[in-house]
């Protein structure tokens, strides 16, 4: 073996080395990569970081920018190429690419946007400061510029705003070999992937869609008419989730989207649903819990702006509940043993509330609640509320009773918690339902509403109770 | 126009209204056409059930089994052939499937069997019960139960079960034309749908893919060799959720499936992904909120078994809580309005460690939280936490000292405020990592941990900081 094959081998060897290196088992970025990467910025090795980013995948590389410090990344973004930036910018979560937008000059970016798909393109524009937006469109082709421009004119979280304005379409007059000449003809012109070619009439709207697939399948004689399928039409200001259910009940890999006047005008793959399914179970999980997304690089002013609104509504109804303690004062001071008791109730009863509407908010999104199931949804919910209740109302009642020797103490206890759990399943059914039917977000406010009803009734139903009962 | 037309056109504006009438403008089943159907079954009407059943997509004849009653749902199945149930058998929920199973005759279920993708089609098989499922597997060819049993002998919830053994490969040497020549004399061959042509050694392993539209960009000299796109190989045991969390980072459309020595096996393919990202995130929100799947048609006894587990742990937790506050009798006795306050305290901790907690958890799943940022993260959390605690110390200590005219009980009340929503914010992020650094899943018992961290530091610093300065 020569000198030379072998210094080639070693640069090889060291390339698959540090792709290796990049990534850990479970395809998360290594932290010693990270420091690598952090140290090279440190030292200014320009020749190392060409060589530590030529390890990773765009995807990694937008990974890699959000476990860098702030600075670490500012220090990155010169050693980026247009072509690089074009791939990672979608890849951001959003405060990182605001950041990252704003380090990098308007040509880079002009050219970069000009790499990107339409919706992606879009989206980047869309985040750019007004006078870098300016700068930005101005360095910008003329058609691109307009594309951009159409996209934006679409609501956000709408299929306008997803679908990429690439598509391959082809008249229903055309023959399978028609139609691969043409797109041999002039490769330029297609998207870089596609899965399906619209059939049009002469009006632009589709009748029909032919897999790729389709086509190696017939002979290049067979009319597209006749292998096309019927297609699935989005039009343009359907909400993306919507979208998303439709494209996962149906199974679908990509739709043709419409305007209005029902016109081809792009369409969305199921890879951008993906990420759509994504973003809205995210939604739905921090929603329940009281948090609104204050993105992943948010400071500790943003978190904490993310997460106070929900805490002052949640220290109101608090004072709500306390005021029922409150009312109550005179029996606890008689029966101190009523103030440890009584959070019992209240915390399970709100265990088994938020366990309904979590199950209720799952099952409106997924469409499996309805109105026409809601009666029977609701009566088994209050039936498994009632026997969960009696269940640990007997657990609880006996240990009660072991305790302290005293029935009387056990009943209203026990039968508090009966109450508490009954109206904690008819709270935690009726209230998301009740949202959905307002056209509210059932995942955003339920949580406090049946939190409030659990602890309002487990403290008003033992006091209460307790009251009439032993004293 | 002639009699005849006149009909032909009012027969086909019929199913075009039904069509309408079938779905409402979120795409989910219309209540009243869930009532025809129930009706028709009632009546026995087998020439308006097939009209209606004609008028849905399969995807919609499974939504329509969830929404009709156990009895309906039964007697519809002899309605349905083996086509429409290979279709529609994949998209039930379980409980449903398992009940339709058990109603369909084994022949006819091997017939239809034998029509789905050898994924689906094991999942069906596994859910038979055992008497079953040696009739059905005696009733079908040689080859489909070999590749059934092939497939049931990997994991569940592994790449090995998701995949499809269906796949398009060629050798390097194949040019475009060879490889559409050869697809095209034996169409039957191909699965029925595909995206990529994977290029394979001689060993069978894959070296590349080829998108299909990538044939259609080049002349049919070119070799495929010079055309495939490196490929993100996926191996059969890999975890699903794993799968699910590359194929998003890296926007795959489908990916090639190899055994432990590299041979491709299979592939999977982006739509099945979509499913997997619902199911992941269901469990997540789920798991949270303390409940078990028990599906969509499970009895009020199955509901009961999959959430009185989680209260049961809830009251062992709520009981130490309760001793907390049970050691503070005497005060509590001294000072009832400490029984009213001290729930505010515990409420507001327990909502700002779910806040904490979810956001943990969601940054785990999607690995934007890890080793490299745990200390960042738990800082910033702690910080957040001191903030919002301070801020809602300042507000409630002020409320309470207006109401009650004490200072002390003020201080102490804003005191211990501080103290938990530290807690909260230190347990709601160090509990998720800790449990993930475990190999536990972090959703499925965070909050129990910190729900009883913040009830307990709750109680205690609220009543011990009243002992001291009040009392």
């Amino acid at each position: 073996m020569s000198r030379e094959t072998d210094d080639l081998t070693d640069v090889m060897d060291a390339e698959e080395d540090l792709e290796d290196l990049a990534l850990d088992d479970d395809y998360a970025l290594n932290p010693e990569f990270v420091s690598d990467v952090a140290d090279a910025l440190d030292r200014g090795d320009a020749e190392r970081l060409r060589e530590l980013l030529a390890a990773l995948h765009p995807a990694d590389i937008a990974d890699l920018m959000g476990f860098l410090s702030a600075d670490d990344r500012e220090e990155l973004i010169p050693h980026l190429d247009p072509e690089t930036l074009a791939e990672i910018l979608s890849e951001l979560d959003t405060e990182i690419r605001e950041d990252v937008l704003e380090h990098v000059p308007s040509a880079t970016l002009a050219k970069a946007i000009g790499e990107m798909e339409s919706d992606d393109a879009a989206d980047v524009v869309d985040d750019l400061e007004d006078d870098k937006r300016a700068e930005v469109m101005a360095a910008m082709p003329e058609l691109e510029r307009a594309a951009i421009e159409t996209t934006l004119r679409y609501g956000e979280e709408t299929a306008g705003r997803l679908m990429q304005r690439e598509v391959v379409a082809a008249p229903q007059f055309w023959t399978v070999g028609q139609a691969i000449d043409h797109f041999r003809k002039d490769p330029e012109e297609l998207p870089e992937l596609f899965f399906d070619i619209y059939v049009v009439d002469p009006a632009f709207k589709p009748v029909g869609a032919v897999p790729v697939s389709g086509l190696l399948r017939v002979g290049r004689q067979t009319p597209l008419a006749q292998i096309m399928e019927p297609v699935t039409e989005i039009t343009v200001d359907l909400d993306q989730e919507e979208v998303a259910y439709i494209f996962d009940k149906y199974h679908l890999i990509s739709a043709p989207v419409v305007d209005v006047a029902g016109r081809l005008v792009g369409q969305i793959t199921v890879d951008d649903i993906v990420g759509v399914v994504q973003e809205e179970s995210e939604e739905d999980i921090l929603a329940l819990a009281g948090v609104s997304d204050a993105g992943r690089d948010a400071g500790v002013i943003g978190i904490v702006r993310s997460r106070l609104p929900w805490l002052l509504v949640n220290t109101l109804t608090a004072a709500l509940s306390a005021s029922v303690i409150g009312a109550f004062e005179g029996q606890i001071a008689k029966l101190a043993i009523l103030a440890a008791l009584m959070p019992v109730v209240a915390s399970l009863g709100g265990n088994a509330g938020t366990q309904t509407l979590t199950v209720a908010v799952r099952a409106l999104a997924s469409r499996e609640l309805s109105a026409f199931n809601a009666v029977r949804t609701v009566s088994r919910e209050m039936a498994v509320g009632l026997i969960n209740g009696v269940v640990l109302a007997i657990i609880t009642g006996g240990v009660i009773f072991g305790v302290f020797h005293d029935l009387r103490l056990s009943v209203a206890f026990g039968a508090a918690m009966i109450i508490n759990f009954f109206m904690a399943a008819l709270a935690g059914a009726v209230i998301p339902l009740a949202l959905e039917r307002m056209g509210r977000d059932p995942a955003v406010s339920s949580s406090v509403f049946v939190t409030f009803v659990t602890d309002f009734t487990g403290f008003f139903a033992f006091l209460g109770l307790a009251a009439l009962i032993l004293l």
